[in-house]
């Protein structure tokens, strides 16, 4: 079994998603948004996504933190700002002994939808149907933490079929039954 | 008295600076850098500079958390890095209830050297005179962090003599001595 934990940091709202992948197929397990008040300062908000961090990470125990690595289209600013964001969650796996892995955007689009020039709405159905979800899931922030999830839990299956262990389960999860919900 | 802690975040090195004010004069108690291995994760990084801090801020218990807020010259990936430390230093006060304060790289120069034009040489020439340091801090992070302190500590003193309390000794702690030795 695997269980990964995708994040999607922001200042205001960081998604995340948790996926499990077991006996060949995959499964969101938690999934939401922390979301920290604009009235706040801001190392309060960031102390706000730590701690919420760090209860669902020893919560659901992932073996791993994948994150999005997304630069174009930020500003500068900007950037510092979700890197603030991505510290801190990078920070609460660390204590736990959680390995953090970053994927591109095009990866997670590959890896999702199999082809890097997808767009969110191609992205949030794939998801869903992924995940055999009843409906996409209807924050973008949400879908966004469940995609890296995906991502991973699929690069980390195919690494473990090259290795040769466990081939036959991960090769199936790399192909995860679409349930109608 | 007043204790405030600067702090220079970087992925490779984080610069820190504790000065004080009591009174009428400004010292420097600590200052040094922290260094975080190439070799080490992203994540272990980022955990060895937030443990380090914890430390730091538990052993000089400061009153407010100082940093630079550098946009100029960065582009988005070197912001988004050197935002993830910031959030870890953050992280770090917020958990002790210490609020962070942050200065432009102008607002820093104006409060050390009079200018806000000041190149890096002076601003650690005038560090050094300020704190009555044998000599300038070697390390530009230690020299940036206690600069960003600097002007914390005076803003603070500002502050506190338009609010009317201990107006004089703040005052003269806005023109610390320049100890020669």
């Amino acid at each position: 079994m695997i269980v990964v934990m995708g994040i999607d940091p922001g200042v205001a709202h960081t998604g995340f998603g948790v996926v499990r992948v077991a006996g060949g197929s995959m499964s969101a397990i938690d999934g939401g948004v922390i979301e920290a008040p604009a009235d706040e300062s801001a190392e309060g908000r960031l102390a706000r996504i730590h701690r919420q961090l760090v209860e669902l990470i020893a919560w659901h125990e992932p073996q791993a933190l994948a994150l999005e690595d997304i630069y174009f289209g930020k500003n500068v600013r900007s950037a510092m700002a979700v890197g603030q964001a991505r510290g801190v969650a990078m920070l609460a796996a660390a204590t736990r002994g959680i390995r953090c892995f970053d994927y591109t955007p095009q990866t997670v689009k590959m890896s999702v939808c199999g082809t890097g020039a997808a767009g969110k709405k191609q992205v949030q159905r794939m998801v869903g149907a992924l995940l055999g979800l009843p409906e996409p899931p209807r924050s973008d922030h949400t879908a966004d933490a469940l995609a890296v999830a995906i991502c991973h839990a699929s690069q980390a299956g195919t690494a473990r079929v090259i290795g040769g262990a466990g081939t036959e389960s991960v090769a199936t999860a790399l192909r995860p039954e679409v349930q109608s919900g």
